[in-house]
Formats: structure tokens, sequence, C-alpha cells
């Protein structure tokens, strides 16, 4: 009997579960409501039965699984599976998930970075799977990221390394929401490029969009982009704004960890090919000049899905 | 017969050369000029003579020798031991460096960008030798880096990682020599510190610097430090723009590698304590308020043997 991988992921709304052979392939997945209000017993309890459910639905038994894959917002101490605390999880206070889950389980498991988790999909089975030297960013609400050195995932003196969107880029920028000013997230992530845009509006800038602030109230990163693809002069400045960020960001990594590849995933790729575009631009045209840089800037392949191959893969490394 | 390491230093001047035992300890060292106006081939020579003769006179035989480690500027291919190009060794142009010191010497070497050998040689013997990640800055005219992850040199997908004085901290900045504009190197490096005193006294204002511009028609980085001392409030801001600088880029190192300690090497560190508190109080005014950041920021113990140590330890390293 072969073995069969666990891949978790825990979000602030649902927990997705997959199940996996022993090449990462995708045999079966589900996704149910974290009911995270509950608190943790009840979410373990949830995540314990779905799971069971799963690989009865699939056809196996909790037997063929050597190992569980996590993937949890942070911040945590993932080598014990203790949840410290986050944004996203309310009640959760230094919860020991990985003990909680054994004891219903009986089995082992390996909790890491949510995002970290996406960005081990994607180097071991999406967008980055063909290299060795990656960087990850999911642009969502915020920026999260990921690194692969070497094969290896970059985790830090305490675990909390590849929090990508908290690089500097402006002097005393912008606010971020984590305290510190001109973090890329408070210029690049998509809440942070609703609100430039909103702002433009509010002081005047000429712009479709200001139909948008009327009828609604507030606009989202999605009108921008809407807006984009119909011409607006304004989203095409915000979006050339959020675009340069992000370039700023793959030039600031090049310089660091020298990926050959960075991959972007996250809600905000739904802008496609024209953000994608922009991004490639403005990072030529603002990289050194002292020799070519032909680093690779893509989109990432596996969607939603990246937090269970990687937490399903990580499972697998840690019994390698 | 214990082994022997040899660590050379290949610098735009001089060639510094030390012989270690298998626990880096300094046995005996020598310096001599590098005469690189002459070429590769008379470089190499000296280089390889000079080998011959600091072992004598510390009274071991080439044969003690496993390994050499060379520490060169880039950009060149290590793994080959080939230079490629560098600013500073003029008339060096795809040297093939490890075979030509090869075939007189008779002994494998192995190469490494000249930043990154004394950022080895801190982490080993230096100030980073009880840390297992690490961050390494040396100040000078320009500003590289080396960046230890899990007891390792980051090296990047092409050999080029830790361009450290080249991430941008600034949209639209000051323009550096490399090309890009708001790399920290053109707010703190030596030269740039210094440039930016001349241009504030230029621009009119109030300083005792201006009697040095006036008298020797430049100001140097140690003028502004000199002056600092003496209480000059120019070179006060001066200084602390400079010390928030290298903040910020201690905050992007930790929201990247996440080092347990940030290490400052290179001649600026002449300016001593003021300008390593002011590092300090701007990293904790600046950096996120998440969590507490602890994060150990200091100056380098090796001072200008941090190259051959770092060397030998490489050549050490490979043995093992």
């Amino acid at each position: 009997m072969s073995d069969i991988f666990i891949g978790i992921d825990l979000g602030g709304t649902n927990i997705k579960i997959g199940c996996f052979d022993s090449k990462i392939k995708l045999i079966h997945k589900t996704e149910v409501t974290a009911e995270i209000d509950m608190g943790p017993e009840v979410v373990v309890d949830k995540m314990a039965k779905t799971v069971k459910k799963l690989l009865a639905d699939a056809g196996f038994s909790l037997n063929a699984v050597p190992m569980i894959g996590v993937g949890t917002p942070g911040p945590a101490k993932y080598d014990e599976g203790i949840i410290i605390a986050t944004a996203n999880l309310k009640k959760f206070k230094n919860v020991p998930m990985k003990q909680m889950l054994g004891e219903k389980l009986g089995k082992d498991s390996v909790f890491e970075n949510d995002a970290n988790t996406a960005c081990w999909g994607e180097f071991v089975v999406g967008a980055g799977k063909d290299v060795n030297d990656m960087v990850f960013y999911t642009l969502g609400t915020g920026i999260g990221g990921g690194i692969i050195c070497n094969g290896e995932l970059v985790r830090g003196f305490d675990r909390n390394a590849a929090e990508l969107g908290h690089l500097i880029i402006e002097l005393d920028g912008r606010l971020c929401g984590c305290g510190q000013r001109g973090c890329v997230e408070a210029y690049a992530s998509a809440s942070s490029t609703a609100a430039r845009a909103a702002e433009a509006v509010e002081a005047g800038a000429e712009s479709s969009l200001k139909k948008v602030l009327d009828e609604n109230g507030q606009i989202t990163c999605k009108d921008v982009y809407d807006h984009l693809g119909t011409g607006d002069e304004l989203a095409k400045k915000i979006t050339d704004e959020t675009a340069k960020s992000l370039a700023i960001i793959c030039i600031n990594m090049l310089h660091t960890t020298e990926p050959q590849r960075i991959v972007f995933a996250g809600g905000m790729i739904a802008a496609g090919e024209p953000l994608l575009n922009r991004i490639r631009d403005y990072f030529q045209e603002h990289v050194w000049t002292l020799k070519p840089e032909p680093l690779d800037i893509c989109f990432a392949t596996l969607g939603e899905d990246a937090g269970i191959f990687g937490a399903a893969a990580l499972a697998l490394h840690a019994c390698e």
C-alpha cells in the first residue's frame, strides 16, 4: 500500500483539505467552513472529522497516512505546532494544535506559515517546479511571501522569515497596518491599491471610478482593474504604481537571495497580463545596468489549491 | 602532520595572504602590493610566490595544504574560478585564475566573492561565531553584503546573491553608480555620506564642514564623523540620515531572511558607537509593532583580516 499525504490549509473562513499520493498528485479534496468563532477545540475536531471523511470517500484508511501537513496563519511556534496569535483566527492564543490534532487522529503533523506553505506548493508542483531558487509573493488583502534557496524554504532564526510584504520601499512612506512606514504592502496589496484609487478620486482626479465610489461608497481593487480594462486613465495610473512597487521588490529580492524566478499569486493576479507585463517592464526599466538580469517573473499556477499541495508536500518532505 | 589552510584576499591595491591551522587560527600572514596594472599573469605569479614564502617563513611545506581559498571582487564564475570583469581589477577579463594558480602551486582552490568571504570569516570566527543566521554589510566606498541562512552562505541562482548595497529604499531616489535609483549605497556608503554633506554645504547649510570644503575642495566621510565628534549640527544630520538608511535595510533583512544578528564592517565603522547606537535607535523606531524584534545589530571584530580568515575557512569548509 503506497503512502497517502494529507495537506490542510487553515484559513480565517474555510478549511481546505486534500489527500495526495507520494508524488503529490491530488487524489481528492474538500472544503468546509472553519467556524473559527467556535474556538480551537471545535475547529480541530472538525478538521479531524473532515480528514477521516475525505480519506473514506477516497477509499483509503488513516493507516496509509505517515504524516499530515498544515498551513496556518502566523505568528506561531511552527516546530511545536502552537498557534500563538493571529488576526484572522480570533480566540486562537497559544493553541497546541499539533498535539490536539495528534490526539484526535493518532498522527504526527508538520506546521508551516500559510504563505510558506503555498510557496512550497508552487515550488514542488506549480510555477517553480523546474527551478531551485525562487521567491513567492501572494497578493491579497495583505502581501505574504516565501523564499526558496537551494531547494529549501528559508525559515529564519525565529521561523518568521519572508514577511515580504513588509519590505520598506519608501523612506517615511505610506503607513502600513504593521506599524511601519513605506512597506510594499501599503502600496501594492489589493486593499492599498483600492485605497490609493479612492484617495485620488476624493482628491478630485477625473475617473470613471468616481461613479463607483459615489454609488458603492468604496472602490475595490477589482473595480480598479475593471476600469483599467475600459481605458480609464486613473485606473491605469494606480495600476502602474502597483506594478512599479512590485517591480522594486523584485529588484530587491534579486539583490538579496537572487532567485531564478519570482512567482506572484493571490487574488490580485486576476488582473492578468496587463499587470504582469507592467511589472516586467518596470523591472527592466529600474534594475541596475551592471549586467543583464533575465529574471523570470510569472504568475502562480495552482490557484487556491497551492496551500493544500504545499502542506502535503511538506509532510512528504518531513518523511524523506 | 596537521592540515594548513591558505586564505587569499585579492583587492584592487593589495593581496593579503594568511596561513591557518584546521581550527582557522591564524599562524602567519603577509601583505604585498597587487600590481594589478601588470595584468593577471604577473598577479597570479606574485600570489603563488608569496604563498610559498609565507609557508616557508612559518615552517610549513606546500604538502600540508589541502586547499586554498581566494576572495575576489565580482562578477566572476566562482565555481570555475574565472574572473569575468571587475571595476577594481582592470585588465582582468575572463581570467581563469583557479587554473593558473593550480598550475603554479599544484593545488586546488575555492573562489568566492570578497564580501561573501569576509562575511564567512566573521561568521566562522568573528562577530557571528555564536549564531546560525546572520547578515553582513561592509560599509566602504560602496556597500557589499553577505547572507548566512542556517549556517550556509546564500549564493543565489547565478552566484550573485547578497548585493545588499543595491536594495532600493526610496522610490525614484538618489542615483546610484549601478544605474538604479534609491539604492541604500546611494545614501549610506562612505562616498554617499560625504557627497550628501558636500551637497548640503554647497546648498548653504551652516556647518564647520564648510571650511573643510573650502580648504580641501572636498569633504570625506571621515570629516563628517570628525565634525560629528565636535558637535556640528550638519554632521549630526548627515550621520542620522546614514544611520536611518542602514536601519531600514536591517528591517528589510529582518523581514527577508530573518537573521539573528546583523554585522556591519568596513571603514565606516571607525565612526564607532555614535553611529551604531543611532542605527539601533532608528531600527527600533521604524520596525513594525506586531511583535518585539530583539535583532542584534553590531560591528565586525576581524577588521581587515576578515577576508583571509573567511577564505581559509571556505577552503576548510570545501574539504569537510
